[in-house]
């Protein structure tokens, strides 16, 4: 079996070797101390927008996963385990990097950290235990920490996360599952009409908050405002591109659900890296289009060819939704990167794009900090350069999510004693996990029938 | 079949059109420019509550709508298509009469005027292709635009969009119903335990959050207060009074799911033309109970009798909901425009109905714009004027909307060979539009049967 | 039948009542004035926390006990219904506490108060018919605003209301429902595949916006950013737990939904009465594994050793999730209380604990003051002092509800020629109250079967 003693304890014994840790490492940062905050605090505006992210990942992410037939308790569940646990882990990782002092700013920048948890889940679903799952995790945060702060050193400018959230934890969580192997009996691998209906209070909520997850961390309110008309005009792109292909990419003319729950959001990641920018509204519409089409497409063609040429099985077709529109994201800011100038920005480019800023004690930043305070030193970095930088975000992110999950895979095999296996019978079934003693009546049973007056059988 | 080819292709053209539209026609405003906006935008503040009321279109209305037992995926997919593509066309259309610059309230704007599309989209559903569907809320669109033009330029004060988003699109809906003809064929017009429950999700969705939608635009704070509390109290008020008289109406004395999921609403359209002023808590607790009263006596007897008497069918019922509960809200708000008194408002009354401000020059305008900078010169309209411009706003609505309804129900007449008509055998089924393989398990088969050794029947 | 011509007679009559008790009684607050209010309302940035809130009762409660198999319409609509009356009650029984002037301030009080009544719902779901339950939130919101003012009097700290709304609602509750007696038939206690599903919707909403029920009232802001941030560990903590004990408290070593779905939102109840001090992250943390693994205990042994033993039936598990951990929050509340120090608060200690203040007129006090200028003379309690308080607040409470709930209990029995008895095969079954001819097709019925030319025998 799959759960064990062992599986309880494990989890136990994170949480009593959490509390020491937190204890020596965690305390509250200034904004949430009696003594240090004088006045108002600033953090709390960030307060509704967090709820909105914070339900992406429970409802949205939680519910979107429960599309398949038999394993709609363990998807909703095990997503809500792995938050949980992830947002502890989360919030220790991240107080390495960024400082021991938790506010609202922490909690959010963990949640954004969980959702790459997620998408990664999102490759192996079904086909690994809780445990296996939360070993996973375990191993992705740190990973994806550095990798963030690789992309902050070099200046990427990406505030949705579609390079650092969105690629970074498709690839991780589809080397993961290349290294697993694909599963040899999969007949649960599919959908029932319930099932589907659950799967689209995921998709509605996502598509809904989308805006907060790509406008929360931005410099100045114009960026915000920006940010949240981009993504709104881009996911209704995605949403309609994913109806037209989804009909005329099938035999029979018919629409299918798969492709809606998902593809619609891809506007939503393939807009993540020029949210804040001046795209237009006509340029976020573009994008839109294309993250549909390409993730519509996935659907349809790349993941079936994959799956059969290289054995990479992708339970939820994460790369559709976030590899492949990720990536198209990434192409995408280095375009966008290329043609900013301070004609249409202002001094608030150097905001958006750090390293442009003039290197310390130059004239021209004195003056351009004498328009804008909050403008740092930078690099003097050419429009051109930071598309090049964009690109070498990108390309360090995709090295670091394969490296590290195929490492990842690796260790899951070499554990596998420990962690256990699923075997290929349970493979997408929640009896493996769950006490289900309520289906009892559901199953094939046999019928005693008997002839009435009028000769005709009736079940007893 | 309802869907082909060229449902995807319209679908594409209608996003590669909009890109050139989008281009030349839509901007960012001033409050999401990076050169323009100088300081804090004031617009953000709006954004937890258009977050609700996109919470409302996409999960209230969608879920709303998902009652049918075997209309699930296209009830919520359909009006998940819908919300995408009239966001788009909203947008453009609505900066024919605002001007082209975006900002957030450009996109609340949009998101309330979709809410009028919905409502339309209720009485066809079913009945028509998704073709069809997007058709008449393109017609419909700027028919909504010029009706709520109308009644801005009069001065019809409804802060709630009684009159010009509920009362417009239920009677535009009705009357392409009606055009379009009762189905002859509705055994599938009916509800599984399953799809009733899904549909509260969408009911208790926008109960929570109506309170967002009738109070997102006020001129005030005290506005805004009022608005949050009338409407809250209201809901509450319909809420109960739905229970109530589903029980007495019932000739077994037990409730319909049908009228707790629409009727306990009903509290917030009738509130919605006065949901700003000072009804007090029990002027907002006997609107709330005439609207429950009238929205449940509306799905026990109004309904059957319009569909046996005029053949007008309405299958999720709007009329009872929005039309009938809107006109009462028509009504009200003049009887509480007549009652008005600057006395109660101070000088507060001539931001909400603004008419009703003295002329231009006069002393009496210059002493009000001494105690509140913002009001604006009016026509002086007595209390009285008011109350007949306020009933004049409703009947303008029921002309425009039937009108145009009746006329857009012959152009999808008309151009029935090009978007299609859903067969008689496939009205309410949504295996008409959907690859739906999951379901092969369910479908009936031949029972293979053998005698065992006790002479009975087995199902082998 | 437990429906009758006098339920809807009784809701209808409630309505009419409540029109010129809500006339007298109650008018628009200060705040919602037109004329009283002069500048910004700093109630409305109260409003994303409420609507948290309205959700969490709406859809929280409401889909949290959905769980039955039978019984999913009747435990959401009743929810929505007693929601609905209790609102309207809550803010008349409100005012006579606080005062007739209404804001968003006093919806929220009464927001908070129907959690209660919701708690105590729990407890008799599917026992009772709707207007039983609608007697018994009558008499209980009285009671519940006496024992809260109680507690206020004597100063107790429960910002989250574990204390004076979780364990007051669940020993209520447990108490009418002892007084009621053990149903003898509940085949229909079992869940189904589907119900599990739905209720994990209200499980994930709760869990999402808990930090908005423990954080909305607060005296500072860093309060408040304390309020989120402890709130947010204790659940992750208690989530992980819960999952941890399931398994390891199962001899199959299989997870159980219904701990999932309750037990893993013990941590918001645990550390509701300390949510706003400095329990540090570590704190919170302790706290949380404390209340999940006292929920999940209580589900796997007290519960049924409960009902075993003194016949009390608890249909949500409400002790489990409310009670246990409500009490476990009172005592840690003590513990906290007593090492809370002037040093680590700073003069805020004084807006938490407020008799601790200096007694008026002292110099103390003065010195107090010149810091910060919001505290109130108090009676100078010392730290251990207030830990006494707490717990005689719990103590206190505990009384109040078991008595008042006893009494309850016994006015439902005499009452019952009138408020009606669930008959014990109705006992879980929605059958009893809701118009369900959808489910015709699913009632076991005569096959009629024929042979066909291969000697088979095939259902007509």
């Amino acid at each position: 079996m799959a759960l064990d003693r062992r599986a309880g304890i494990l989890l136990i014994a994170i949480e009593i070797i959490m509390i020491p840790l937190f204890a020596f490492q965690l305390y509250y940062g200034r904004d949430a101390d009696p003594v240090a905050l004088k006045a108002k605090s600033a953090h709390l505006s960030y307060y509704p927008m967090f709820q909105d992210i914070h339900v992406m990942l429970l409802v949205g992410f939680g519910f979107l996963m429960t599309f398949l037939r038999k394993y709609g308790f363990s998807s909703v569940s095990f997503n809500f385990l792995l938050c949980a646990v992830m947002m502890q882990w989360g919030l220790l990782m991240q107080s390495l990097f960024k400082g021991p002092g938790i506010t609202i700013i922490s909690l959010i920048e963990t949640d954004i950290l969980v959702a790459a948890v997620l998408i990664s889940f999102g490759c192996i679903l079904g086909k690994t235990s809780p445990i296996q799952m939360v070993l996973v995790a375990f191993l992705e945060v740190p990973v994806y920490l550095l990798n963030a702060h690789i992309g902050d050193k070099i200046s990427v400018s990406d505030p949705g996360g579609s390079i650092f959230v969105h690629v970074f934890g498709a690839y991780f969580g589809l080397s993961v599952s290349r290294i697993l192997g694909k599963p040899k009996c999969n007949n649960l691998e599919a959908t029932s009409y319930t099932s589907d209906m659950f799967a689209m209070i995921g998709t509605l909520f996502l598509w809904v908050f989308w805006p907060s997850f790509n406008g929360i961390f931005t410099n100045t309110d114009d960026e915000q405002q920006r940010a949240i008309i981009n993504t709104y005009i881009s996911l209704t792109a995605s949403c309609v591109t994913a109806f037209a292909v989804s009909i005329l990419t099938d035999s029979n003319r018919k629409l299918t659900m798969g492709h809606i729950q998902n593809a619609s959001l891809a506007g939503g990641v393939a807009v993540g890296t020029v949210t804040t920018l001046v795209i237009h509204p006509f340029g976020a519409l573009i994008i839109g289009v294309g993250g549909g089409l390409i993730s519509t497409l996935g659907f349809v063609y790349v993941q079936k060819w994959l799956e059969r040429r290289t054995g990479l099985h992708d339970t939820c077709g994460v790369h559709n939704l976030h590899g492949l529109p990720g990536v198209f994201a990434g192409i995408t800011s280095a375009i966008v990167a290329a043609i900013a100038t301070q004609e249409v920005y202002g001094p608030r480019l150097f905001l958006i794009y750090k390293a442009r800023a003039p290197e310390a004690f130059t004239s021209e930043l004195k003056e351009i900090q004498h328009q804008l305070i909050q403008v740092l030193p930078g690099e003097d970095r050419s429009a051109l350069g930071q598309a090049v930088y964009q690109l070498l975000g990108l390309a360090v992110t995709l090295v670091v999510a394969v490296t590290s999950g195929i490492f990842t895979g690796l260790i899951l095999k070499v554990t596998s004693r420990w962690t256990g296996i699923v075997p290929e019978e349970y493979i997408h079934n929640d009896e493996l996990y769950w006490n289900m003693e309520q289906e009892d009546d559901k199953k094939p049973r046999t019928l005693e029938l008997e002839t009435d007056s009028n000769n005709r059988l009736n079940v007893v």
